[in-house]
């Protein structure tokens, strides 16, 4: 009896969760590592962070996932190390060695601070649900800090909040927090107005949602200051210090001070980029992602794969694939079904092609854009489009249901039901401390 | 013109919220102060420790439920000290003073270690939000760790769950983990058989659930044998450390090496009932709780009430009235009614007498036992009965629709969604070690 076809799988986002499904009752044994237990559906992570839903909603246990699939066994652990020769990866606990036939790497990336990792404590960015909390603890303490200074200086600040960033997730954090001042919490405290909050979102470009086509930046803007937020493009921030941010526009460099400060300016691979230069002398490219073959392998290494935000893929159009879930989906399935292929000693597919279908960005409520292969949307049509595309993704879950009904509930009652500050630094004593001595870095490395 | 009368609540639990509403729209000025910004439906907190509710379900902001109650504002700061001759209580931002003409103090209770407060690290209690989710980090953490665990004794031990005290808390988590190990999760790992967990729940006295009627203990025995949790009357803990737990069962003593140890044996008054008795002269019964008038009030001091699991009400019958949710709740509406019929210059209802209801405990799916003035019930009927009140409960607040569809979900799918391993000791070697230094006590005291 032959040994059966042994795939290891790093990571359980997208890419190599759908790896692993395409992979289950195949005739190879899989093992999928992640550091943690749960599938997180990160599109809608800023809904988790400004309020509307919980943790629970956008995850789903890895094992019950792949519950059905016999033949994949779920490990809970960190890989720190790959050995491309002996074939091998290594595990944080207790140093244990698992052999592999195929590996596909797809540990995503991280935030990116350009050289400035000492702002990370003061802006937090937005890649895991213990960040969510942190920023959702964040701009609900300062709501409650406000309400309670006495000095109107002070209070500005506490009920200033900057975004970093105008991509989707920047533009996406800015509206919610937005419609959380200006509407849910504006019958909600006594001594302060909410409706007095400033909320500004910083782009470096000359327009927010770059990747997008101009005429849906503009119709973006125009939403953002429908809800309240005050976007200022072509400008750089130079530097987070003490609650304020150093803002350059040309040559006029403004100060805000701000208590709430978040960062979606950029992302850097997970350090696994870093492994695989090391050990398989793969090449990253500027922000670390590694640069992959046609068929998403890594060059010298054919049953080496990169998929998802970490794979750098250059073989289709004149730059790099973006980091959104349905690239990250297909590569996953497209190795799986390459291993599939190899395994059945038929001739495998020599070349990886995305099927774009689009994309969408939300803004608030009944404010959204989309741009497909054949139109371009805005407002309510485009926000119903993009709450069905998010609900269509969710289906193979078993959270749906759920979302869908927390969502129209909150459609009707412009509720926010989890509002909550939870976690160590609830008071804002506490939490003055813990963000100034910054004992936890919320941003994973 | 002159001045309201100021009332001031301490603790937005179910004492202090229903004071607080009651007071609503009152002539009175209203301050409410609690620590946490949200009012937590205490009873289903069980369920958010055993994956399957989330913290949100069973929470709602404080600010959003009593938003039209204008005269009504909410703090969220932290009581340090009372001064009854001055009439002022201290926050604990910036020493604020806040003169009042009535308070009422609703701090609660927390964990009794009698004694051994060093078990607290190895064997947390179910109070906070926090509380649970440390709970569910450690159930779901164990099932991955004997996943991984090469050695028998040691994945024995990491299936081991103890649960100390077999009142209504013990009872439902001890439930709610048999149906995570023979039902939920049984085809999630492929090392371990999950149905060959050990789910021992300890009690010191003959029977579980010591406040009902002996046969309902002994329905309830029944139900937790089918579950599948092994029940050890008169037996007590006379020791936690190193992940063993010694029981003395008369003479016997057995050490139960368990990796997951929960603490649900007793419980102790909040700081606030020592401040009354240093500030007051309150006198404080055997765990904490400040012994009451018939009125609420501590002696002496007419304008100081005390209310829910703090106050200790001997008033009526030969003990004093349970810790439970509806105690609070009247106790919080009847001291809100006498300070408006003093503030309006009618008599003053001069004595609390408590409607009892009934009681109710939940075992696992369909089984519950319930125990009213002319009936008792066991089993489904019981089950439904108790959902059933506690939705009734949440319809005042905003989360009832969604917990009546998750646990409908829950019912037909014998799904568990919310079981996320997060916060900062999510991998097992680093839970391994907080809990080892155990930094963070999971206590509040």
């Amino acid at each position: 009896m032959t040994q059966a076809h042994r795939v290891v799988i790093v990571g359980g986002g997208f890419g190599g969760l759908y790896a692993a499904k395409e992979l289950g009752k195949s005739a190879a044994q899989v093992t999928l590592i992640d550091k943690r237990n749960f599938h997180l559906f990160q599109p809608l992570l800023y809904q988790v962070a400004t309020g509307t839903l919980s943790p629970a909603d956008i995850s789903s246990p890895l094992r019950g996932i792949l519950s059905k699939s016999r033949n994949v066994q779920v490990l809970m652990d960190e890989v720190t190390g790959i050995d491309p020769e002996a074939n091998q990866i290594t595990l944080r606990e207790r140093d244990q060695k698992i052999d592999y036939d195929s590996l596909i790497v797809a540990t995503g990336v991280s935030h990116h601070y350009f050289g400035n990792d000492q702002w990370k404590p003061d802006a937090p960015g937005l890649k895991t649900i213990e960040d969510a909390l942190e920023i959702r603890r964040r701009i609900f303490v300062a709501f409650e800090a406000a309400e309670k200074e006495p000095d109107p200086e002070q209070r500005k600040a506490w009920l200033t909040f900057v975004i970093v960033g105008g991509g989707p997730t920047g533009v996406e954090l800015a509206g919610a927090i937005a419609e959380l001042a200006f509407n849910t919490l504006k019958d909600d405290f006594r001594t302060i107005d909410t409706t007095e909050a400033k909320i500004l979102l910083v782009e470096g470009l000359d327009r927010v949602l770059p990747p997008y086509p101009p005429e849906l930046s503009e119709k973006a803007a125009q939403a953002l200051a429908r809800l309240g937020v005050t976007v200022q493009t072509k400008s750089l921030v130079s530097n987070i210090a003490d609650h304020v941010v150093t803002i350059k526009q040309g040559d006029e460099v403004h100060e805000v001070p701000a208590r709430t400060i978040l960062w979606a300016a950029g992302v850097k691979a997970s350090t696994m980029g870093k492994v695989l230069e090391q050990q398989a002398g793969a090449t990253l490219d500027r922000v670390g992602r590694v640069m992959v073959e046609p068929d998403l392998s890594v060059p010298g290494y054919p049953n080496i794969f990169v998929v998802g935000d970490l794979a750098n893929y250059m073989h289709q159009g004149d730059r790099p694939l973006p980091g959104v879930a349905p690239v990250a989906v297909q590569e996953g399935k497209f190795v799986a079904k390459l291993i599939k292929q190899r395994l059945a000693g038929a001739a495998a597919q020599a070349k990886f092609v995305y099927d774009d279908a689009g994309s969408l960005a939300v803004i608030g409520q009944n404010e959204a854009v989309v741009n497909m292969r054949s139109f371009k949307l805005s407002g309510p049509p485009a926000w119903f489009l993009w709450i069905f595309a998010h609900i269509y993704y969710l289906i193979e879950f078993d959270n749906k249901l759920i979302v869908t009904i927390q969502w129209m509930w909150n459609y009707f009652t412009r509720n926010r039901g989890a509002r909550l500050i939870t976690g160590e630094s609830s008071l804002v004593q506490d939490y003055e401390l813990a963000t100034e001595q910054s004992p936890k870095s919320p941003v994973e490395v």
